[in-house]
């Protein structure tokens, strides 16, 4: 018996040493080596992978390289209280860490290292000119599978170690952690056969970390992650050619494969062809038009100012500008100039992206637990890559790079990460003719152009647009653009006409075997208002049908404007209702117009979709901050995170929906407004193999915040004024 | 007693003479002569008073005049069957009807002289080099108090009187109705005694005409219109400076004083103060920094051609283009070219604004009547007057002049009405970067280039800018921009604080003595959808809520689609639910994609409002068309005016809801699609005294129309292809 055992043993060994030979041969890619991060500025810190792509993939891959940025930010200092964190300041960070007892002789990640801001109070006070403010760096760790945060102070090197308290949840994933967990199948056996067996070439593999959610005990304990595999050959656009059914369980910690589930045996793989969305992969005819060279230009420049790296200035607004790796873009302290007076007013605090929530609709094995959260567990900016100059911003635009740390803190460099530009789209600030019927030759019109802020986070397969759009009126618009590729499922079918039911699908069949499933979007803002000073209230302006009595009037009905001030956080949980409209200002109830009405911006909603899914049903108790479209909470440090600090596998008693349940006093207080911006997604065709962007958006708009029209002075182009352009030479 | 009597009438005969006398003396302007309409193309038919204007207010007009088309349109030929009545034509027209017995020694005045469209099936199947199609005139003619609708046969001179079956209502106002109606008054000794007692120079009067609606028996069986003046005063922004109270009922056809109401006696006129807006009479401190030119360049040209005058080709779209007296813009014959096959194919047969409403919400005496109906009352394409160039469009834009006749049959010309051009405002077509997770190094990124087709129709004080984008992935962009100026309410309260219940204000307290009273407004548009042929289906693709089963999933619930075809109209009585959402596809039964998915187009609402006035109020029977957001009826060529043909006074029996709660077949079917954009506005002091554009839209997307993404083709910008700009000389 113990012969047969050892026979058996060695067997076993063979076969797994096979495998992993055969692993090692196939592996795709290296992991990367954190000394060569910050040399490797753009893509860092995967861009030794693209090595391998470049070597083994060439022919697919003809594309220039991505220019890397020419600006060196060795020597960047702060000059405000609420800039990041720089490259010298997070060595810094590191160094302190690495001689702190915590950190000694143990293994560790950090999650994230990101200023921590200073007291609002000492913010609002600072002025230009006086001493910085303290910097102190606020540290989300994983060391020995614990998650700890961490304040470092960087003059002091002190570090204090912070109590959340929080009951369940994890940091968001590193990069690192993303990678290594593709990574993890490869050495597993099982995992390698089923691949063959599928008649996936192991080098022509991509696979994808995918966030788990939590469902219940399974999930607990351990910081788990899915992944699932796509075949690279023939298109870059594996996105669509998935290994259906096959879902590789990872602990995140251990990168270990848990458990293999795979239930798509019988599924086939998406066919490459017309897949691939690469200029130089398509075909040469073509049967649009095409169209003439058409730029917006500014031979002048462009009338904004970026101070001291973070401070934008433009027309009638002042605001702080940087990147963040968890929010992506973060506004700050954004004031607008008084066109009567001539003062800088305050208008918002601070204002970013605080979560996303995507949700897929299909129950099944393969697909339930895909109820992504973007930034808590991605980090939104981590994913925001280098934009492309002339496509994704115009021609006009600056750029702002972002400085991160990997997971050993080491810094590197996201090159263009933000782009700033003024836009001219040909609307209209304001006009007006007057008619024939009072005959007066009057015609006053005023061109609109705005500043725009934009971002572009590609969170694997989905890219979102971000933009922060200012307008000399006072108006701010925050608008989420989706395009990107599809997550698509693998089916049997290849026409409509075999299905029995197609309500069944959870999606559309987009291409031969290729379903679209159906999901949603939801990007939560947190907008942190102020203005003209803290103390603020948060009003419904209820637009109300009112009867008119007998013999009042001709009229039976009109609307009436109905005010009702939040007292507390549940009066300012705001579903909106077409039928049921309200206006929602936010105002100083101490601040009045000439005339009386309280100074005021309103949130005004356009389009959007509102979460339908079962308030039960664990990924909506995640995601709980959409169960509104409006929430109002008093100012609170640590409530910046709609989904939680720790979102990751949370189990939602930390978010948004948690906070505002306490229903503390809103009126007359310093307060955060959150607004969810939602769409639903039935995919089609055309979303195939790479989607038309959609947006939506809504505005933060002046209410009574001015005492008139704030662009009458603006003036009118003429012809003088524009540029004198002639074709490019090329052309 | 006799002789008493006899001095009585002598005393009050000179009053009256006295009174004629003062009124003619300080009579503001002349009526217009229809014979030198078309000399003053510009601005007729009310050009004559601008020489009243220009020598009596010198001092506030100082504008260059605007300038006038270079096109001469004497000799312009219709090309395509849908083309608009030319001047030759409209000319012959008006010859005809001048010897018809009809209109042989009889006062008459044509309100509407249109192209009669022929038959959709000929249309559809004429093709460029086919003879035209015989060209017919649609008069609406009032003749001694009737409304007649004729056909004159342009080729044989042939009138036919057609039956309308109408019981109410009267034809769209003529700008002559207009203008005479503001006059009415002053030939009245009660009015003008009135003015006088509220310190008011006759000669500073301006004057509206403000369509009464119908609330019952009094406005039974006469054509009655309310004139609203104001004091011109100190500004050209008179709407600002109402005489509040005096509403003056006129008589449109006899132009007699009807009644005059004067219930405002004790409300000042507000000051005339910071009321201008015109550029040349702001002060010239500047508090906001002035932007550095900006403009939209092709210095290669526009992308697109205008062929025979209307039909516009750009990029993968064709389609025709032609001005209206009373919807604006008509958009026919919307064709997309197919990206895989070069095929043409049919989007939408016609699309238009076809009715306005606008009700204000206050039901007082002076005010409870304003629910307009800018097109079927106003003529929303009369009121469109010569846009901007650089101002209201952009440097690139092309612009179509329109041609309608005055009240005797004079063609005059209304230049640069409409402006067609490319718009590239920096936004993303579709992008996709991959992220640090795959490790690839892809970015491609396609800018947006879209191309616009603009009006702007000022209906007295109110300014709604209407924009058709057309872009290359096949969406339509419908969008409805307000400016101008607000209609205000006079009253005694200078301050908020001086008012006992401020939701008892109608409105809004802008500035001293000045309310902006609440609004509605509602622009309903007819989309006669054509998805690859005429017989099409509407489908409501409902999102809704499934809750899984008992170990079915770990997740609680999904989201389902889940079609419902509409068999007739009330299926297709939409109200929009943010909680019971759908999408609304028109889809081509017949024709499939590869997969089988039936070839559609969606409409896809963004922000609006709903009106919520009781269902039995007098202006919501007139506006029932706003009871639901979309609607669909089957094609009927007399179902254009979704207000009814006759709205003018209308009772509301042939509206929109009218027809479809005829409940008629609509599946597979030729069918109309009808959708409501709404705005609620409660005014603010930003809107003072004139007001920034806000914008809502909607979109006809492709779904499941293209086998793919339709632009997968179009090459990204490169810096070599891009302009060269030089300051101008003058900057």
């Amino acid at each position: 018996m113990e012969a047969r055992n050892i026979l058996r043993f060695l067997f076993l060994f063979l076969c797994v040493a096979l495998m992993l030979l055969f692993t090692w041969v196939h592996l795709p890619y290296a992991p990367p080596y954190a000394n060569e991060l910050l040399d490797c500025a753009t893509n860092s810190p995967w861009c030794t992978s693209k090595n391998r792509l470049q070597s083994k993939q060439s022919n697919l891959l003809k594309e220039p390289p991505i220019p890397t940025s020419h600006r060196n930010h060795a020597s960047d200092t702060p000059h405000h209280p609420l800039d990041p964190l720089t490259i010298q300041e997070l060595n810094k960070v590191r160094s302190i860490l690495s001689s702190h007892p915590l950190f000694k002789s143990s293994t560790y990640a950090l999650h994230s290292v990101d200023l921590e801001e200073p007291e609002k109070a000492l913010v609002l006070k600072w002025e230009k000119g006086d001493q910085l403010l303290p910097r102190r760096a606020s540290v989300v760790a994983r060391v020995n599978g614990n998650s700890n945060v961490l304040t470092v102070d960087l003059s002091t090197g002190q570090v204090t170690v912070r109590e959340t308290g929080l009951p369940s949840g994890y940091p968001m994933m590193t990069i690192e952690d993303m990678t290594t967990a593709t990574w993890a199948p490869l050495v597993n056996g099982d995992f390698n056969r089923t691949i063959i067996q599928r008649g996936i070439n192991l080098a022509d593999l991509a696979c994808l970390p995918i966030s788990t959610g939590w469902y219940g005990k399974s999930e607990e304990n351990r910081r788990l992650i899915k992944v699932q595999c796509y075949s690279m050959e023939g298109t870059v656009n594996f996105y669509m050619r998935p290994i259906e059914g096959l879902t590789v369980l990872v602990d995140l910690d251990t990168k270990q494969v848990v458990e293999i589930s795979d239930k798509g045996s019988n599924i086939p793989i998406p066919k490459a062809a017309n897949t691939d969305y690469r200029y130089s992969a398509q075909e040469l005819h073509q049967v649009m038009n095409l169209l003439n060279p058409i730029s917006i230009e500014q031979p002048k420049g462009p009338s904004f100012t970026i101070e001291d790296e973070h401070l934008v200035k433009w027309a009638n607004w002042e605001f702080h500008l940087k990147p963040d790796a968890r929010a992506g873009v973060i506004i700050s302290r954004a004031k607008v100039r008084d066109s009567d007076t001539g003062e800088l007013r305050d208008v918002m605090y601070k204002g970013f992206s605080s979560e996303l929530f995507v949700p897929y609709m299909d129950p099944t094995d393969a697909w339930y637990f895909k109820t992504y959260m973007d930034a808590g567990e991605y980090g939104f900016g981590l994913q925001a890559m280098p934009l492309d100059p002339l496509n994704d911003c115009p021609r006009n635009a600056y750029y702002m790079d972002g400085v991160f740390p990997t997971a050993d803190g080491t810094p590197y460099v996201r090159s263009n990460m933000i782009c700033v530009f003024e836009r001219y789209t040909g609307d209209i600030g304001w006009r007006h003719s007057e008619s024939p019927i009072t005959g007066m030759q009057i015609r006053e019109v005023r061109p609109k152009v705005t500043l725009v802020v934009r971002m572009a986070a590609s969170v694997a397969n989905y890219d979102y647009i971000v933009d922060w759009e200012f307008q000399t009126d006072g108006l701010i618009r925050i608008k989420v653009g989706l395009s990107g590729i599809l997550m698509v499922k693998g089916t049997e079918y290849d026409n409509i006409n075999q299905i029995p039911n197609q309500e069944n699908l959870y999606g559309t069949l987009l291409s031969e075997n290729v379903i679209g499933v159906i999901h949603d979007h939801y990007v939560t803002f947190h907008l942190d208002m102020e203005i003209d000073g803290s103390d603020n209230s948060f009003v419904q302006v209820n637009i109300k049908k009112e009867q008119t009595s007998a013999g009042e009037s001709p009229r039976k009905s009109y609307l009436k404007a109905v005010r009702n001030v939040a007292k507390t956080e549940k009066d300012a949980q705001i579903k909106l209702k077409l039928y049921d409209p309200s206006e929602f200002h936010v105002i100083n109830p101490s601040k009045k117009t000439r005339v009386g009405n309280p100074v005021g911006y309103k949130v005004v909603p356009s389009g959007t979709a509102a979460s339908l899914l079962d308030l039960q049903d664990p990924p909506q108790k995640r995601g709980a901050f959409t169960n509104n479209q409006i929430w109002v909470t008093p100012y609170n440090r640590s409530e910046q995170w709609a989904g939680g600090l720790f979102a990751y596998q949370s189990h939602g008693e930390d978010t948004l929906a948690t906070w505002s349940d306490r229903d503390r006093a809103i009126e007359n207080k310093d307060i955060v407004v959150w607004y969810t911006l939602g769409f639903h997604h039935i995919p089609c065709q055309e979303d195939f193999p790479i989607m038309p962007t959609v947006s939506s958006s809504f505005d933060l708009k002046p209410v009574n915040f001015f005492e008139s029209n704030p662009i009458l002075r603006i003036p009118p182009n003429v012809e003088n004024d524009l540029p004198v352009c002639k074709p490019a030479a090329s052309g």
